[in-house]
Formats: structure tokens, C-alpha cells, sequence
């Protein structure tokens, strides 16, 4: 039988992030962050809504691509665009429907937040502005998504 | 203007867990490892699916009483009580609705934690079985919920 402590070194098995990120200068902080506080983990970038759609599209028949966690920035360039991608990904049948999303955004807008939860995500993160924040924020969702929660498992489906 | 510091802050003002336990062993655990790991924060327990729903029904008007996260224990005895509980919550249109839920289970079952990403909790949580564990994981929720990830704001329905 399956312990906790198994469940938890079966999240670090092939463990991949997804990351929606339009913005490039973020996305080398991002990957800054990752390289430091998760080694271990591969991170694979998108920068559009239909780049994200193609990839999401093609791992319903590639299952075990599937990532650990989804990072979603909110402007793409607009909220719109966040908006519409996290209900595409919530109203999706298979696994990835089920997926951790934290949106990770500057916005500290509170309507954009009280959206974020209404709509699904699994929190709200505001990015940082200073880069030792940004490591501890990436050290903190490691330590929370892989080394504490449960994810859910993935299901092939055919 | 709000900064990512101010809501992080706001995140700590009378801030309040509400934990949904039926067994009162463990309740002990967690009321220690509170007290250790959050004594900022208090708890309110509730131990029936009657307790919870009466409670959360006068939240209704009394949003200022609402928590910040919820930690809901699945078997209150059976899975079924606690599936119920959640969707209750879930379809719920006040705030509370929205409210983060971390499944807190000594269930490793595989279709429970599949259920529980599906009817949208927003982590699922193993029970540690040593109480050194649990401090590491209330350590843990505290960093992650109130330190790092900005929560949804309460707003007054009335």
C-alpha cells in the first residue's frame, strides 16, 4: 500500500511545470528561480493563448507530459486573455482540467483577484519585485506543491 | 495603491482557520500544532456536517467572521459526508465560496484524490503520522496560505 511518503517522492517523478508567461524578461527571472530552488523540476513555456491551447490540445493524447502544476500569468496581455485560458483549462475533461493552477501576476487589483478564486485557480500569488523574493517564492511553492500536498494523479484516458 | 507587502499583511488580520474534524484525537494534534506553528491565528472546530453548515450559514451575515482557509477532514465518518460538504460549500455564492479548501485526510486512495482535485478543493493533504510531521506541515500551510499567496477578499454581502 501506498504511504504519504511514497505519494510525495511520486511528485517529483518526471516533474514538469507549465508556465504562460507573454512577458520574456519574467520568464528569464522565472527560469532564474527555477534553476536555484527547483533543479529537479523541467519547465516549459508558452507565450500565447494559442501556443498554450496547442500544447494543452496535444497532452490529452500524451498523458505522461503532463505537468505537475500550472503557473498562469493574468495579462496576456490582458486579463481577458488569462480569463478565457483558465476557464479553457477548468472546462476540459481530462486530467488537465484538474491541474494546481496558481496565477502568478503583478496585478494586485482585488477584482481580479476575487476572479482569479471564483473562476478556479488554486491561489493567487502576486510576483514579487525583487529577485531574492522571487527565490523565496519559488523555494515556497517547491516546498508546498512537491514536498507537502498530494497532487492529483493522472488518468490516461485511451 | 496596495503592494504585494500590504496584502500579505491584511492576510494576518484576524485571521481564523476553520477546521471541519469529526475525531477529537486529532483535533488535539492540530490544536497543538496551531499553537505552535500559527498562534497568530485561532481556530473554530466543527465536528458534524450539521456544526459546519449551521456555522457557515451565519457567516452569510456575519462575513467578517469568515475565515481564511478551510482544512476539511473527508471521512466525517464516511467520504460521502465529506464529498457533501464540499459541494455544499463549493455552490455556495457568498465568499465563502470561494474560500480556499485544503483537504486535510489520512485517505491515500487514488479515486479520493482525484474526487477532491474534481470537486475543487485547492490542495489535497496527506496526515502526517508523526507529530514532528505535523508541525512541518502546519509550518508549512502557514508559509504557503498566509506568507506567500494573496487570498480572496471578504466582501460584505449587506
Amino acid at each position: 500500500m501506498k504511504n504519504a511518503h511514497d505519494l510525495i517522492n511520486a511528485n517529483f517523478k518526471n516533474a514538469k511545470l507549465l508556465i504562460v508567461e507573454d512577458n520574456n524578461d519574467q520568464w528569464l527571472i522565472i527560469q532564474q528561480a527555477m534553476r536555484q530552488c527547483m533543479s529537479e523540476l523541467t519547465a516549459e513555456r508558452v507565450s500565447t493563448l494559442e501556443q498554450a491551447m496547442t500544447l494543452l490540445n496535444d497532452w490529452r493524447y500524451q498523458e505522461w507530459e503532463i505537468p505537475k502544476l500550472i503557473l498562469l500569468d493574468l495579462y496576456l496581455p490582458t486579463n481577458a486573455d488569462g480569463w478565457w485560458l483558465l476557464k479553457q483549462i477548468r472546462a476540459m475533461s481530462s486530467s488537465i482540467g484538474k491541474l494546481p493552477i496558481v496565477m502568478l501576476t503583478s496585478s494586485v487589483d482585488p477584482i481580479d483577484i476575487k476572479d482569479a478564486y471564483r473562476l478556479g485557480v488554486s491561489a493567487y500569488v502576486v510576483k514579487p519585485i525583487e529577485f531574492a523574493d522571487w527565490l523565496t517564492c519559488f523555494r515556497e511553492l517547491r516546498t508546498y506543491w512537491l514536498e507537502t500536498v498530494t497532487l492529483p494523479s493522472i488518468q490516461y484516458e485511451f
